[in-house]
């Protein structure tokens, strides 16, 4: 199908949208009004940017409080006509009412719009009449359907938005009702489930399709199954997007369109991961501050298990839970600040039909210098910038044996989950990557309290054995770009005994005051305190966790899963914060 | 009366936020009982830090969930008194229940309550009673106050809280329907009207008494007619403030309180200023580019009029529009940038009443070297840095006549309004500033989208010609800190007129779109158009205006209001940012 975006969506000056849209991939525009308003070019010379760049200019937007009006303002819109002449656009949105003067008349309306269809027609455009969400008598789709039903004009059709016909949560099933050939255009939008003003929900916090809670792809197949054949267009206000580069939000914009078809047609994602093969470590030489990591690793339990052969990148090793460790003082001098999370490997069923499928939604597939005896590893960007790879086992032998064999106690089995610290104004790009590329599904959203602001969080997870915790601070008091890995462990009051009597400092001390308000609510295991281990629990189980200080940009969870518990502890993230604010002040 | 705050309301660690309230001369804090889990110190040693500040804990909050369960849970409350005797507070804080569980039964919730206060009174602990405004089945207000009624304890009483009482649109009148001596406690906060959910807009919105929409200082006064004598205390959760500095939010919570206790005292404003004196731009010597601004000065009609005897600052005049240009590259190099807008003198009635005001409410006031023949000359610093000048007319003897006498013409009569880019986070503390300090009256907050974002607009007006706009720029690409002085013409079209011919390149560029839209709107003047005019009009009257480039960090808007309009042509600021933003990329 065709692709649209209106240009309200992106950042920038007219011209810059039109360049950032085009090479996202879309085929045509909606002109928003505002941007056309504030450009310096006339509409001629648009029109010919426009088609210079490869788009159509499928709607301009929005014609508002003209219909059911005491007296109709027949001038004004006439001079929109002349407008969109010399734009070369021949589709005209016309919003329902809202203005207070507005007649309550469907009949009214309908003779309206018929009126200027009629006018539209002499000049070789089409009208297309929406209900907004906040409409003053007309806010329902199937409403304004009738209106132009009755107007019954052949210059005259609806525009059906997602966002208004969702978020007053009426039924989409009603679409199948109106003939597709008069649905004249399709705008689609997505967004969180937020209990606020319709208003402010819609110009504020829309976002693309797969990144709310809308059921986006269900209005679309009603509209295919009514005979839609017009391009599927995006329309998005939102805060952020505002804010940011516009070439990154188009593209975003383009894969949650085609993750949509991928949807509509049926398609599975090919190969969800496992679990998690590695974490790669950068900033680990002993320049950058190495040695800090690998005595904390040691002290877990971590053992040397292979180098490997080309690179200055080693493989350390616990039963299932393998990082690697980069020294990349060489090639990435900015990762001075010593270790961070650069990397994730993940296991999966079919490497390189992940790698396809990762290329078919625009993720950007990173280079591999290899030398002929290594494994073939492939791997995309997420939108932090730490690199995805996708794995069979055969990485595992680039690395030489290591001198000592992984010994048998294996306190830590594996990788319970990943959490990184999302750029500003990008989170909902993340959720969209790890959902689409990925195969993970979201969890809740979360917003937790820091000592210096918020948190906000959102975890998705394969079902299995992949979870990634997505974390953006809305902090004031510097910046604090935490990412850490957790580790699951067999038994997290064992190995926590024995790191604080082998390794006093290690872990981070959680105040007493935690434990008198822990013990008030539950009866827990005196060892909590003494151990300094966090606790949750939910219907389905318990959780155990503990962290360790941080080293460079990272730190370690310990935790320890009983029952069917599936969360994060996030509960606990308040006391976690504070505790590291303290040790960072 | 006494004054008090919640831990909550200000950012950092427990131990950070006792003191910058102490600093702020708080007589007391409501401990947050998340503030107090994240504190690595014993509640004995808190008890003696805040002692040790002069500030009493006037209460321990909140304990949720507990009244009118199918099980009183006995134990966890008596965990939190022996708590609360560590501590050294005597005053508890119940919320209503939100819990699915809650029986809805008054007499359930009173028999529990009764029971917990009379284990309270073992301890010497009373129990303040709250309707959440989200409470499962309790709230409002007087339903809690029934309960507690019921009840009928020394030791159980009610807390009333501004937020959940005026949030759900209660008339906080039945407050004096409570005996005095059962409201153990009043919590204050503001809000703006937002629609959307109560407790969303509860954690994130609240705000200060007067910076927001609600009547605080009546629902005080019918508490205190109640008999109520008990601590005035901020309880407030914002974005802002949790990412703001605790130590300037407690001083503005403070300022907050002051004006509150003026305003029940029948204080009106001491010295309402009448008129902009003068607006001084400093780094506006010849390195510092102020050559550009003396050329754009010049053109628009102004002429030096005067030099201080002792100071590198030039007075440059035009009917009643006065500006001093400073010099500031010897004691502000940091005015590198070019010309930036420092100051604003204000024509009052009473400068040393109105400094003596300021100084009431916390304001900084800054010291001024001065040799004793030059007028006294008082200031005070707003929240964004501005020096805010008291002055009768003896400060213009101070600069010693002009070589050239200021000429007849006078196309600019005087300054209409000053435009300040406001520090993020602090957005409330200047309009308290602008209202309490000055005693301006503010006027709708406004959001403008921006080609990179919004801005936050909100404009502060005396009622008569003292107007200042406060904005707040939330955009993506790069910092705009752009301030602006808005200069009355007396026919703006023959200045326009003038301008083009004699100093092209001076005004900003309007496009000709604009000119397409608002002529399909209104009938206007084609003369508009051709000077790059722009338009607004209200039920009141009309808005000529239009804008010089920008010099350094500021440009000049030049106005003319016909008829009675009293805004700021708001609707045009989306024009003027893109053509800006365009011409500073």
């Amino acid at each position: 199908m065709r692709k649209s975006i209106a240009t309200v969506s992106v950042s920038g000056t007219l011209t810059d949208k039109l360049a950032a849209v085009a090479a996202a991939g879309f085929d045509g525009v909606e002109i928003f009004e505002n941007d056309l308003l504030t450009c310096p070019l006339p509409p001629e010379e648009i029109r010919l940017r426009a088609a210079d760049l490869g788009l159509t200019i499928d709607m301009y937007q929005p014609l508002r409080d003209v219909e059911a009006m005491p007296v109709l303002d027949v001038r004004r819109v006439e001079r929109k006509f002349d407008l969109m002449r010399r734009l070369g656009a021949d589709l005209l949105l016309v919003c329902s009412n809202v203005s207070p003067l507005a007649v309550d008349s469907d009949e009214l309306a309908a003779e309206h719009l018929r009126l200027l269809a009629s006018r539209a027609a002499e000049h070789g455009i089409r009208i297309a009449y929406e209900a907004l969400a906040w409409g003053r008598h007309v806010n329902e789709y199937l409403r304004a359907w009738r209106i132009v039903h009755l107007a019954d004009h052949p210059n005259l059709g609806t525009c059906l938005d997602s966002f208004h016909i969702l978020s007053r949560g009426s039924d989409p099933i009603g679409i199948e009702a109106i003939p597709g050939e008069k649905i004249f255009f399709l705008q689609l939008s997505d967004a969180p489930l937020l209990a606020m003003d319709v208003l402010q929900w819609s110009r504020h916090h829309r976002c693309f399709p797969g990144q709310g809670n809308f059921d986006v792809a269900g209005l679309v197949r009603h509209a295919l199954t009514a005979g839609y054949s017009g391009p599927l267009s995006l329309e998005v206000f939102n805060d952020h997007f505002r804010q940011a580069d516009a070439g990154r939000i188009a593209r975003d914009g383009m894969r949650s369109l085609i993750a949509l078809e991928q949807g509509l047609q049926g398609l599975a994602h090919p190969a969800v991961p496992m679990g998690f093969a590695f974490a790669e470590l950068g900033g680990t030489g002993s320049s950058q501050g190495g040695g800090s990591l690998v005595a904390a690793l040691s002290a877990l339990g971590f053992e040397r298990a292979g180098a490997h052969p080309t690179k200055p990148v080693e493989l350390w090793a616990q039963g299932g839970a393998r990082l690697l460790l980069h020294d990349t003082a060489a090639d990435r001098p900015e990762q001075a600040d010593g270790p961070a999370l650069i990397a994730i490997g993940l296991d999966s069923p079919d490497p390189a039909g992940a790698v396809k499928h990762a290329e078919s939604l625009l993720s950007p597939v990173l280079p591999r210098e290899r030398t002929p005896q290594e494994a073939p590893l492939d791997a995309v960007a997420a939108p932090d910038g730490t690199e995805i790879f996708f794995c069979d086992t055969a990485w595992l032998g680039d690395f030489a044996p290591a001198t000592t064999a992984p010994h048998e106690r294996a306190d830590l089995t594996h990788i319970d989950h990943v959490a990184l610290t999302q750029p500003p104004h990008y989170f909902d790009e993340a959720a969209l990557f790890y959902r689409t590329v990925l195969g993970l599904r979201p969890q809740e959203s979360l917003e937790l309290p820091d000592p210096y602001g918020l948190l906000r969080s959102r975890a998705m997870s394969s079902g299995g054995d992949v979870r990634m915790v997505l974390n953006l601070a809305q902090v004031g008091a510097g910046d604090t770009p935490w990412q850490h890995i957790a580790l699951a462990a067999r038994d997290l009051t064992a190995t926590a005994r024995r790191l604080h009597a082998e390794h006093p400092g290690l872990l981070l001390p959680i105040p007493a005051n935690y434990y008198d308000d822990l013990e008030a609510r539950h009866d827990v295991d005196p060892a909590l305190r003494e151990l300094g281990i966090l606790y949750d629990r939910d219907e389905d189980g318990e959780f155990l966790h503990l962290y360790t200080v941080t080293i460079g940009r990272v730190f370690f969870e310990i935790v320890q899963r009983v029952g069917g518990y599936q969360g994060y502890g996030a509960v606990n993230a308040p006391i976690r914060l504070a505790v590291q604010h303290a040790g960072s002040h």
